[in-house]
């Protein structure tokens, strides 16, 4: 049974997060070892490793490894370990400052040794020195099970979501898929991919349709690469030829990730999410999110309330050519995501089951 | 009053066809004279000149400039000149099979010197001598001035297009087009582009959302270049953000080109048009083809009918990358064109006016 490419794990005998350099795909497939803070900084900034989750199992890792090489290279005593771990925390967010599940995660971990922290600042204020409940080693080992378990986390959410996504499909099916939210997103099996990852363990033939995904083509260069690792039958087509497969009757399903949803089911996700929708929507095609529980934001009522980054122009109009591709100084508009209404979409894919708003 | 680009002309102090050397748009403004009928042939079959009517016209320039050029060179009898034209003709048929407008333009060019041919043919059966009503210099006047004729044709059914298509306009109004159905299409002021142009001439403030049209980006290198050379406010997208373009209300009406329509009014044009169309529909947004009526296609009964080309898959995987866009051997779907059934187009412009089908 051939898999999707691991995209990090742990290397406990060298003490570093190992990950697949995504800038690298899908020309070379080249594992990384992130062995300091600064590393991780860098991979995180420089897109080595993206997608929401994955970046956040990373950082995750990241703080415990260099915790680890702290502990070993200064032999601190509990203050100094909090202190670090703190520092390093923040460090580490400031890597992607809009990567919500980057936060969460070093919150997470720092979260995991706080109370700690506060029972013994009054013990030590004066002698500096480490009771036993707070050894830096076992905080050290409170770090990993706490890393370890947002990375088996995701790939049970992963797996969870690919299993009730897999009930929606038939042998022989046509799936058309947007951007990139497989296994190169997270640490297991993906979101929008994972029902199709299920379905193939079980041996069911399926057809994949990715859409290349401009600006910077993801569905291209990590879909269209990790399905054809896994073994599956993918298609590569640029954007504007979503309509035709649908109209030629090749597309039963669509399977798109989120990167955030809005208490009302408005979803925003990568550009061109939207259109296919809209597509669909005429097709008579259903129309599934998979995302997991923790992309649903109460807080924000609608998609009105999504801010939408708008990114360099040059992605637009120099990024590939040797000669431009667009005239200089052209207007550009080069949003980064869309924002697709509920009434457009069939269902949300999620851990605990398929669900329709409001939720 | 700020112009498009012109495309192509005839300069007859160097008999040569000057053309716009658009391979190198939007980097370079080159102008490139074609002084012989390989010249011609190689610049139709490299794409340096490109749109169905700008090829036409072209052709029929450059079987002028070359029958000029051997009358001065070989000063020869009426049959060698009729042998010469059309050995010429059907060379230059060549240079790109496919498009219908070349060819129809060579045979207007030897159709009109046709009868003259007919009538000597017995009486220099044995001179070879020529009678003084069909000497080469009448027939070559007779080429340049039917040369000239589908030169200015083009140009004046460009503006009659332009006309139509301006009374749909108000000044502020936000229009959406797809590939280049513009002045570098055509000798003139193009199809999709003309009422554009029209309303701009009357000083109309408009605004134009030009999608960069993958899989070779007519929208960004060509549309975006010749509507700035005219001051037009243009902005340049990515294919997959006219969703959201139009979901903003930024867009009031679209324009687009045809490459053929059939009988009942389904069109085949660039790839992605379909997908305008159906956008256009959800978000109620007229949508309108742009097309003189010789693109109208009697004998081609509905859109089902017409065979679409599929181009080279390195077009998407390689074409612009100093890496691989996508992985090696990945399976493609690369269509040239799709077809927008008629309920989805809202009236077609044409020369003679907005018509609806059945034609």
């Amino acid at each position: 049974m051939q898999q999707p490419p691991k995209t990090l794990y742990l290397d406990d005998a060298n003490n570093a997060v190992v990950i697949l350099d995504q800038t690298r795909l899908p020309a070379e497939v080249t594992y990384v070892p992130l062995t300091t803070s600064e590393d991780v900084w860098c991979a995180i900034k420089d897109l080595l490793v993206r997608g929401a989750p994955a970046i956040g199992v990373t950082a995750a890792l990241g703080l415990y490894v260099h915790m680890k090489r702290f502990v070993q290279e200064k032999n601190p005593e509990t203050q100094a370990f909090f202190i670090e771990a703190n520092r390093v925390g923040v460090y580490l967010d400031t890597s992607r400052p809009t990567a919500v599940n980057l936060q969460w995660a070093t919150k997470v971990m720092r979260d995991a040794i706080a109370p700690y922290a506060n029972q013994i600042e009054e013990e030590t204020y004066n002698t500096k020195k480490s009771p036993a409940y707070a050894q830096p080693a076992v905080l050290l080992q409170i770090l990993r099970d706490t890393a370890m378990q947002i990375f088996n986390d995701d790939i049970n959410n992963n797996r969870s979501i690919g299993q009730h996504g897999a009930t929606l499909l038939k042998p022989g099916m046509g799936i058309l898929t947007h951007c990139n939210a497989g296994a190169l997103a997270t640490a297991g099996y993906g979101t929008a991919l994972s029902p199709v990852y299920c379905a193939h363990e079980q041996g069911m033939p399926l057809r994949v349709y990715a859409d290349e995904t401009r600006h910077v083509l993801q569905g291209a260069r990590l879909t269209a690469f990790e399905l054809r690792t896994a073994g599956v039958d993918v298609t590569l087509l640029c954007d504007n030829m979503a309509a035709t497969v649908m109209a030629n009757g090749w597309v039963d399903i669509i399977f798109v990730g989120a990167d955030r949803v809005a208490a009302n089911g408005d979803t925003a996700n990568k550009i061109g999410t939207l259109g296919v929708a809209i597509l669909a929507k005429h097709y008579g095609i259903p129309f599934y999110v998979c995302a997991p529980f923790s992309t649903i934001d109460t807080t924000t009522p609608t998609g009105r309330e999504i801010i939408i980054e708008e990114r360099d122009p040059t992605e637009i109009t120099d990024l590939w050519y040797a000669q431009p591709m667009a005239p200089a100084g052209v207007n550009v508009f080069n949003p980064s995501f869309d924002v697709t209404p509920a009434a457009l979409i069939t269902g949300y894919i999620t851990e605990k089951g398929i669900v329709a708003p409001p939720f």
